[in-house]
């Protein structure tokens, strides 16, 4: 079975993630990029300033880059993913739903809205039944699903598993990585021997998408998890990979080693992107570090570690890879999941 | 009034800042200097290797090195900063004590004995009152004090004034600098491009120090406050200056202003290295950063911002300069402490 | 004696080195300052996004911001210093100079003008001759001076010094701070954990304005020195100062002592601004380094080591501070010139 | 055909690089590994920090570590490799060979010694006829061979392929990373914002090594290249990867494209490990830079680019990844060859 799928915002740092994944992918057909309008019409190389570690797939170097819009698209594209700026997406996103694409959105705009599904697919798969109801509320023939921001998927799946002990408040520290910010987000005279105890949105994200994630859908309305969350965010001058620290209260009193293996046994899925095991957890207390883990599963792995007992739960570390299980993965596996699930 | 002073270790890299601090100090005069046996004889500017940022005072440069033993320091001195390795100091600064030395230490040793002062002049100068206890338990004519670690003094004073609201339970996250594990403590391999989310030990420092600082003394016994605290620390690619993430629960419901006001007035010291305010806050969200804020009062000021109400009290970050504030200038600091309040 | 200045293009980053260098000006006082149009009628604190490590000068911050043109800057000014975008500046300065303002420019337009002085104080104040020069050709009151690019001022007075043993051809390699490129020139994704070898224009301009300070002024022509020089300009992950490796190849034989001597002597100038000595020579190979040596002489001192012969002469290395020595203490410098040889 | 090999040294940072390289290798079968005597006695695991970015294979993880000594590891290896501190392998390097075992060692000891082959495949394989006039001369049933220092192997290829046009003299500044220093050799504190422009010992093996490699053998005796070297060698803040800027005085005159061409069919080697193309150049003026093309050819491939005319000869850049070409890779390309010409 062949999927042929297009990517919106196919240039920039995250749409070059897209593409880096989709080569060779074993359901994916890439069929279609677009960028902004002076790209359109050049060829993939030209448009992009390419700065992915392998070199750009032959095929899509020379594939046209189109307009952002419903009709410079193929009709025939079974899936959209999306990296478009918050901004474009919040229009362009629903025109291509409403013309009947699904649509797997990296971007942020949207990922509160109680009828668009936020999942990541080994945390919340039945979350995606929130289609239907999307599709009765919009009147759309399309569907609109997103992935959460980095940070928040970083800890998601360690909370999941913690909930097993009864999740009450979480108190969460990142140290993110550079490349979160797009190529230029951050310049250098910013950050070499420095650190930015602030990231725009970030904070408010983590404490809300995180509920979210972990929340439960009756098939009808979706319920936040009533979890308190409370996150800092500070950049630092690492190029790719989130590292958290987690102070989490528990409504049980786990050991250490019940945490370790809920972690370590937490389900993953069958999906062709998806990393087995899910959460790698490490004895030693100095990792996860991010230059030594953040490729632990082709970067779509969780590392957790450090975990230790406090006197109302339990703390520990985690880390992901940024701009893979943290956006441009993130947006494939969930259009695994939507192939896989039968809504494309 | 002129005191005179040694410093025992003072080849390393605090040894070296304590040097820098006292040149042209208004009260303290430098009478000698105290290393390991191999370079006993050598003249400092040869046993040392000299990484501070300003050039060897001219005298100090030429002032042979001493053995670290009572019989080889001068018998007139007043007063005598430490910072040797704690395994040397655990005899050494007893030793000394017990001759009749007055020992202000950056040492980690002993700083949770019940009856060893450990101060922060603005937060429990009323400590010092220890000493009594000390001499009688001892048998001691000179005295040991102590300053907390630098990752421990960097939040406390923020604690100090967010006590004044009931401090209940604090979750810190720290991101420290390289020069914190002293001049080879952290390879180049190990840090660039990456985080470390373990420093051996500091995590249990910060939990239990803070604790005594902001205790109380009854002139008799000292009483640990009763905040529970959880600390998780991590090393990143910054030269100098530790910053924060602190999350306060506290028992009242302040607001972000009365929060700012707390340390904006927080009182300082009338002393010749204290700086004046002690708490600097910002309102700019993104700042304290280290390589920008690590230098507000010569290094001695603690910067904080970023403060926000939570669902259970106040977060908030702040930051100090780790080698100053944190180590050298602290016990600086807390020497002339001891000789205003008659000690020396 | 007061000299009143203003600032072309003071919010930039160089524009920000000027404003902390005049700040307590034995001479110079700060009568304007210009800015884009966006900026005009703000504040300076307003317009300006201040990065430098020195708070905004209080008078400073509330001066209003004009728009870059000749009717709107005081006509009383006496001097004013340039940081304009050369792309600006070419229009602009000239404009400057033909209403009667002289123009200490740190632009690099015009640099290799044969009637444009390109003068560094202590290598070849004569050339300000020039501006007689220019005043005849290009029928002006006012005049325009400049000063080299960073990356040559770094190396220049070092082979000033060099060329008493005759001069003929210069291999230079230099290692570049990111500072160079203006605050948002070079992302961290750019830059961390690796370096460019290529610096748009920098080699060019290395090889030609280096020929031109060392040359020669007859009172009516300047010709070129007829040394050969060839660069390769590399960005490295530093924040300021521009470290470089030189091989000289001379016409003499000079031994290592020669040659260090030659630049320990070299005369300086005496000027507010001028550091002594004006080259500093380590005599330790491994300096000097970036982050150790860049503030020697408060940023204007060039400092060389690791003098060795070689078959055909001798290699060594330079650096230099890149925004104080490298371009506003540089213009700093050349308005004191101007002053002290009363062209103002 | 299976050759049996040993790693003396092999739980250093080459010593780790040796054992990723030789896992799943076509040909050698690894089977003893040495260390101190500290680490002898004890599994592969426990001895060795392992710090490589790939796992240890787990048969090598279960091995004992034997002590470095003749009489300690199997007779029946077929080759042995060393990445012994030189001053180790002065003494060890010999015994081997005269025992009788075939040494590929990358230490820094006898590599000028006129009848070690100090060998990179690809440049000069005849030089292993010097293993006749080695063991003629020392009585050896065995041998010992070299590869060059990490940032000799970096440009000699290209200077072999530039030697087409008469080779005269090279001037060469390297940018080198920090793990050409091992592990622990170059502290986060020394080089964070900084650059140091010192490698001990460095510059003397670039001038002399690439001669001796550039050289020409006649069956009994070896003449080094007569060209001129002289190099100047930097430490920056890089992970890996040595970037090095050339500057060559030729005999004759060519263009860029002939320079280009040259290198870009300087012939490669028919060997496991050797890359295709050996020389990879650009035309892109800002490549190769170390973190996006250190990883060419498996870490085995020559980047060049930036190649420019200058007054008398050509300048470029040349990179390569200094522990794996240039360090533990090139003792194994060596092995092959041993291998290829029946020395083993």
């Amino acid at each position: 079975m062949t999927v042929r799928v297009g990517i919106l915002g196919a240039t920039g740092a995250v749409g070059q993630r897209f593409i880096q994944l989709l080569d060779d992918h074993p359901t994916f057909e890439l069929a279609a990029v677009t960028a902004s309008d002076e790209s359109a019409g050049k060829s993939y190389r030209e448009a992009a300033k390419w700065r992915v570690d392998t070199p750009i797939p032959d095929d899509v170097a020379e594939m046209e880059v189109r307009r952002t819009a419903v009709d410079d698209v193929p009709e025939d594209l079974d899936l959209v993913f999306s990296s478009l700026p918050s901004s474009a997406a919040a229009d362009v996103e629903p025109a291509f739903a409403e013309a009947g694409f699904v649509v797997s959105s990296n971007s942020s705009n949207d990922r509160m809205a109680p009828d668009v599904p936020l999942t990541i697919p080994e945390v919340n798969a039945d979350h995606l039944g929130l289609i239907e109801v999307q599709r009765d509320e919009r009147g759309w023939d399309g569907a609109l699903i997103k992935n959460p921001n980095c940070s928040t998927i970083t800890m998601t799946p360690t909370l999941a598993a913690l909930d097993a002990f009864g999740l009450e408040r979480v108190h969460v520290s990142t140290l993110q990585a550079v490349s979160g910010a797009g190529y230029s987000g951050v310049t250098s005279m910013e950050i070499i021997d420095n650190a930015i105890p602030h990231i725009g949105g970030e904070e408010e994200k983590m404490e809300s998408e995180s509920r979210k994630l972990l929340g439960s859908f009756d098939g009808a309305e979706l319920s936040l998890h009533d979890a308190d969350v409370s996150a800092s965010c500070n950049r630092i001058p690492t190029l790719d990979g989130h590292l958290e620290n987690v102070f989490a209260e528990l409504a049980e009193d786990p050991s250490v080693d019940d945490v370790a293996d809920a972690m370590r046994e937490f389900p993953g899925i069958d999906l062709p992107s998806a990393p087995d095991p899910l959460i790698h957890v490490f004895e030693e207390p100095t990792r996860p570090q991010p230059r030594l883990d953040r490729m632990h599963g082709d970067g779509m792995a969780i590392s957790a570690g450090g975990i230790q007992e406090t006197s109302t739960g339990i703390k520990y570390n985690c880390l992901a890879h940024n701009t893979i299980r943290g956006a441009a993965g993130a947006s494939v596996l969930n259009g695994e999941l939507l192939v896989e699930e039968g809504w494309v």
